[in-house]
Order: C-alpha cells, then sequence, then structure tokens
C-alpha cells in the first residue's frame, strides 16, 4: 500500500460534509481502486464556523487561512466547494499555482472564468476537474470528453436545474400554480430563498456554457445564452400544452448547424413520448443527439450533497490515478474549436403562442393574416370558450426562425388588440 | 502531428463496416483528440466474401489469414467484429500474444471466457476493451469503472436487449400479440431469423454478467444467471399489468446484499412511473441505484452498426492516448470482490401470479389458504369476469423469497385444480 494522498478541503457545508461522508463510507473500495488511502487532511473554514464536531468525527484539522493548506507539502489536491465567484477565483488560483491538482464543484465560477483557470492549471501541468459543477451526479462530462471522442454531437438538451424541474412536475401533474410550485420547492430545501438564479433560468445557462465546451469545443459567455426562465409561468400554458401532447420543461440547450452553435435556456414543450418529458420532480437529465451514437441520454441527480460529493471524490480518483501513472496536467476536455454563434434568422423552431383577444369577428382572420404575411404556418390552434369579452387562443406554428417569430410578435403588439400571454419554443420536427 | 496508429480488423460485417464509417465521418475531431490519424490498415474476411468495394473505398487491405494482422509490425491494435466463440476466441488470444491491443464488441464470448481474456492482456501487458459488448452505444461499462469507482452500487437494472424490448413496447402500447411482434421484430431486422438468444432472454443474461463484473468485481457464469425470457408471454398478462399501474419489460438485474449478489433475467411488472417504463422499442437502458449518487439511468441505442461502432472507435481512441503516455496493459475494470452468489430464501421480491380456476364457489378461498400458509400476503387482487367455466385471476403479492415462491407454485399444482398461467416478479417496495 502505497502512502495516502491527502486532500485540503476549501469550504466544510453540506457538499464538503458530503465528501467526507463518501470518502469514509466507500473507503476500501476506493483505496482498493486507487492503490492507497484518500483523506481530507485539513478544511478550510471561517472562524466563526462550528465545525469541531466534524473534525473530530473525520479526523481532520480546521484552519483559517488559505496557506495552511496550499503551502502544506503534504497535501497533492485541493477541493474548493465555497461557491461563488470570490474569494473561491482567488483560491483556486493561488492552489494551483502553488502546485496543487484542484477539484470543484462551482458552475457560476467555471461559466464565467473556466477558460482563465483551465489554463492556468495547464500552465502549472496541474489537473482542474469539476464534474459536480453540472448534473451533480450524473457523469456527463465524463461521458462527453471519453466516450463521445469518436462521435460527432449535433445537439445537447438537458433538464439541468432541479428545482424548476420539480416546480413543473408540480404543475404539470397536480395542477399547482406557479406560486404554490415555488413555495412548495422551498419548504423542501430546492429552492434557496432567493430563488432568482433557478426561476430565471441562469443557473442552467451556467451549465449549457460548460456544455457547449465539451460537447463543441467552443467557448462561449453567459451573455451568449438566450435565457428566459419559468418566473410567473401560467398554469393554463402547462395545460393547454398537456392536452396537445406535450410536457413544459425547462431545457437548456446548445445545438449545432453549419459549425456554429447557438446556446438558449428556456420553458419549452416537449412532446411527450419523449425521453425527456418523462424526468420528474428534482431529477435531472442531459439528452443528446450525435451523428455516431443517435440519441443518448443520462438521467439521475442533479444536486444534493452526497451525489454530488460522490462526483467530486470520482475526480479525486482519476487524479490519483494520474498522479500515479504520471500523465498529469492535461485539460478536463481537450476539446477545442473556433466558437462561432448561430445567427437568430438560422435557428428553426416550431413556436407555442398564447393569445388573449376581443371576443369579435374577424380578430382570428387578424392573426392567421399576420402568421400568413411572415410566411410562417399554423400546425395546431385550440380556442377556448370564450369568458366575458375575451378568446383565449392558443396555437402551435410550424417551424420558423427567431426574426420570423420576432416579426410575428411586433405585428401583434403594432396592428392588434391582441394580449400575447406567453411564447415558448415546441421541440419537434 | 505524430505518425498514424494502425488498426487490423477481423470481421468485415455492418458493425466492422461501421468503424470505417465512424473513423471516416469524424476523422478531423478523432485526430485533433488523439494528436494522430487512426486508421484500418487491414481487414480479415473469407476468401468467399466481396469485400472489395469497401477496401477501395476506405484504402485498405484485405487478408484472409490471421497472421497477416497479428505479425503486421505496423499494426497496434486489433478490432474483433465476427462474433461468436470461435475462431473469436483463439483470435484475440493470438493478437494478444503477438504484443497486440484488442477491441471487441463480443458479449458471448466476454460473458464466457471474459476473465480467461483479461488476464492474458493483462501478463501480455496490453488493453482489452470491449465498451460495446454491453447496450452498445451506452457508453456504461466506462462510467461504472470510472466515475462510479467513488461509489457503492447497490443494483444494476437492465432493458439490454433492444428485440425484446421492441415486442414488448408493441405488445403493451398496440395490444400486439407475441408472435405478430415477434414477426415484426424479424422484418424490421431487430430480431434474427432465429430469435432464441433474445426471446429466451440468453444475450441479455450475458451483458447481466459483464456488468456484474464491473459493477461488484465478482465474476459469474452463466449457469449462475437465473434466465427466463419473454418467449410465449401472454398479451392477456401485459394487459392485466397495465391496468395495475405496471409496464412488463425484459429485466436484466444484478443485486447486492450483505456482500453477495443474484443476477437475474425476466419479464418484470415495472411499476408506470419508474424511468425505466419509459424506455420503448428498441432502446437500451441501464439503471443504476447506488448509496452515493442513487438513482443514475444511461439511455440509448442497445445496437446498430453506428452506435456500436462509435463505442469501439472510443475504445480504440482510449488505447491510443495510453499508448501515447506509455501507461497500457491496465484492466478495463479493475475492481475485483469474491464471487458470492445470494441463497434463494434472500432473494425477495413482489410477484405477479396469473390463474385459471374453475367458476366455482371456495375456489379462490384455496388461493387465500395457500398464500397465508406460506407466510405470503396479497396487495392487488382482479377477478375477471368468468367465460364459459373458467375465471381468470391475477394477483401481486407482498414480498417474499424465492423460496416460497417455489412452495407456493408446488401447493397450487399438488392441491388445486388451478392452472397458473405465468409468474412474474413485481419491480418496487
Amino acid at each position: 500500500m502505497e502512502k495516502p494522498v491527502k486532500v485540503g478541503l476549501l469550504g466544510l457545508g453540506v457538499v464538503g460534509t458530503g465528501v467526507l461522508e463518501i470518502l469514509a463510507d466507500h473507503q476500501e473500495k476506493i483505496e482498493k481502486s486507487i492503490g492507497c488511502p484518500l483523506t481530507v487532511a485539513k478544511a478550510l473554514v471561517r472562524p466563526t464556523e462550528d465545525k469541531e464536531n466534524l473534525a473530530k468525527k473525520y479526523n481532520l484539522q480546521l484552519v483559517h487561512e488559505l496557506t495552511d493548506i496550499i503551502e502544506d507539502p503534504e497535501i497533492d489536491i485541493v477541493v474548493e466547494v465555497m461557491g461563488r465567484i470570490e474569494p473561491a477565483k482567488t483560491f483556486i488560483s493561488e492552489a494551483l499555482k502553488a502546485g496543487k491538482h484542484v477539484v470543484t464543484a462551482n458552475k457560476d465560477l467555471l461559466a464565467q472564468h473556466g477558460s482563465e483557470l483551465a489554463s492556468l492549471a495547464h500552465e502549472q501541468k496541474r489537473n482542474l476537474y469539476y464534474e459536480a459543477s453540472v448534473a451533480g451526479g450524473i457523469p456527463i462530462l465524463r461521458t462527453i470528453a471519453n466516450s463521445l471522442a469518436a462521435d460527432d454531437i449535433q445537439e445537447v438538451l438537458g433538464i439541468v436545474n432541479g428545482t424548476t424541474n420539480y416546480m413543473l412536475t408540480k404543475m404539470v401533474t397536480e395542477q399547482m400554480d406557479y406560486d404554490t410550485a415555488l413555495k412548495q420547492a422551498q419548504e423542501l430545501g430546492f429552492a434557496e430563498s432567493d430563488p432568482t438564479n433557478d426561476v430565471d433560468g441562469i443557473d442552467a445557462a451556467y451549465k449549457m456554457v460548460i456544455l457547449s465546451k465539451f460537447a463543441f469545443g467552443m467557448t462561449i459567455t453567459m451573455d451568449q445564452v438566450k435565457v428566459k426562465g419559468i418566473r410567473g409561468l401560467s398554469g393554463k400554458d402547462v395545460t393547454a400544452a398537456d392536452q396537445l401532447g406535450y410536457t413544459v420543461k425547462l431545457i437548456g440547450s446548445t445545438v449545432k448547424k453549419n459549425g456554429s452553435i447557438a446556446a438558449e435556456v428556456g420553458p419549452v414543450l416537449v412532446p411527450s413520448d419523449h425521453p425527456l418529458a418523462s424526468i420528474h420532480n428534482e431529477f435531472n437529465a442531459v439528452f443528446v443527439k450525435s451523428s455516431g451514437i443517435g440519441e443518448s441520454m443520462y438521467y439521475g441527480p442533479g444536486a444534493g450533497s452526497r451525489p454530488t460529493a460522490t462526483s467530486i471524490v470520482a475526480d479525486l480518483m482519476t487524479i490519483v490515478n494520474k498522479i500515479q501513472l504520471g500523465t498529469i496536467g492535461h485539460r478536463f476536455s481537450e476539446y477545442t474549436q473556433p466558437t462561432q454563434l448561430t445567427p437568430p434568422e438560422e435557428i428553426v423552431s416550431k413556436y407555442f403562442l398564447s393569445l388573449k383577444m376581443p371576443d369579435e369577428t374577424g380578430q382570428f382572420l387578424q392573426l392567421a393574416e399576420i402568421m400568413a404575411n411572415a410566411g410562417a404556418g399554423l400546425e395546431q390552434v385550440v380556442q377556448e370558450k370564450a369568458t366575458v369579452e375575451n378568446a383565449r387562443v392558443v396555437v402551435i406554428t410550424h417551424k420558423m426562425s427567431e426574426t420570423t417569430m420576432s416579426q410575428i410578435q411586433k405585428d401583434i403588439a403594432e396592428k392588434t388588440n391582441f394580449e400575447l400571454l406567453s411564447t415558448m419554443k415546441v421541440m419537434g420536427e
């Protein structure tokens, strides 16, 4: 048995504690696999945090200064589980400069400064791994980097935010309204008291930035992802979609077309027989369309202390293997292509429109004219029985470009008395 | 750019042709990833096979003798895509002894002689990879070996035979009977003219032997897998299951309990909201329950020329990386545990029973007595309206051991006039 590999933890919250648990619970299998013990020697905590019991239970030393970890020659790998941008970014940079390998689950940081940190790690000939940053327990990054290396990926579609998927599941299966679903997600601990990052799609967008890099080798920025959340999504629209054979899901997508990509997050009508439609509650799934394999999907928990920690420990074991074999310093994703964005006029989709229009003769004709002028066809139309003076009309269009859709929205606003209640993209040919 | 790595193909059928296609279609990405071209230099075919057009198109040499490939110093890796046990086994052994790395998709061979071949590869310090042998395009073996290395797996449940899943999908969704579904699967090319290996569960059993090794480190033999197929499965039972909230699937399972495992293939009633219930047509999926991640599932095509070839090429690229890094000779799955089988009295499950009983007073009491004597409880009972003189009764029991179930079957045969039409396990707590 070789001497143990020692790890320094930056942060000791739920995920940090999960790492301690997984290392302890699966100690025998881990040792057998990597040929040596893997232990957390030190954890960086704030002086105000009371973590003495944890430290005692897992036999580790609590420290309050980064240097106590990165200047310790016994420590080989640093695990960052503090979250947010700073001081995490500085700490990871300092750790890499001090010659430590780094594992992190920090999606916000990687989406915004991933390239910079990956380059720093490469310069320092150190490994930077972050499997847990996308879809927690699902090993999607390693799968794309290794198993799909022989394939040509065309689309990655993900349910990569557990909070909103939980809410949408409740809205579909129990006809719960948006506010009740959010409240319940908060009570169950899925949503934070400020749910902005989840319900506005920002968290999912971070993950699509990282997935775009792995799937297509392209580095995009957050402002290049078109982001729409589910805030205020109407239960009526969810029900209307259901009746038309669709399930509303918050889908993060990154799609390649003629060498350029478009990344987007938004509520999408998914055909009910599509594998993504059956992903319920807080679960995540990533659906990949590629020219070799065809359709594949990877499903599991998107968050949670133990699933996230399991991914972190898998990263740790990969690094230990590489240290032992002397093959360190390779990037997690080596695939690089020039970044090219698809222009809006080439991004095509079917659309769902929900409208309120005065219950008068000739109103529907107006809508039909606007659509015909834009060259857009209608696939399905449902008009509800008029209540008081307004009719609610739900429409699914044939495929059209984002530019055409913008024109239609503009025409509806300028030429009619309709209220455009919502628009969503619709998956399918 | 380094000099090309050259591959020798043993066999040039649909999968072999797929390998040529994938290498050609994704050439640029593959070269970029491994830093050198990867080409097939020679293919072993029978003298009677006419493959001249393929050879010309992909610029490779056709040979008729194994030695032409394994004695060629230019060839680094041999890909076996002939199928069946012999001569594949001899050819792979000879290739390893001649110092070649080997990639194969041969599940029959690996399930029956995998340990022997893996040991030979290890002795020869060569790599033997076979991702494509289980669930074609789904990278399940690598995922278990790498990403789940930090986890403790409890159960692996797979829909790992596309033919039978296609047939069952038709039987459930279109109320097709067994014979019609089989005929359609044959017409579509999913089932061979002799469908024995598929419908009798043998193909799925091969895969469960391989998955047991990866998930639990245990080497079991085919006769240690309890195998039941779907041959002659009654459409009535499929419909009855559907009405009770279950979907019948052919499930391969390998389950750990107190350090021992039980591997099995058979038709199972899967709760309709379980992720495996929504795997339709010829698709495959492997569902993993583990203590760290919890529930995860990997979905994709189980067969087909291009998906299988994509997995093979991913294996080739892994080997090229290892050759370049000088880290060859490790086993595909390093995890090894002493093999221990769970005794039947500890294997528990709910059961579905479908019975025909005379339409006379007191018959049901007899069944209830047999169940009560065995200590088995009933969870759901459906009695159909009697036709002529017989009543058809469908029962779902509470959990009981295989031993108890055997006793009940024996009692029904000896003490009653019932006809036990079928028994299936039922997934769930």
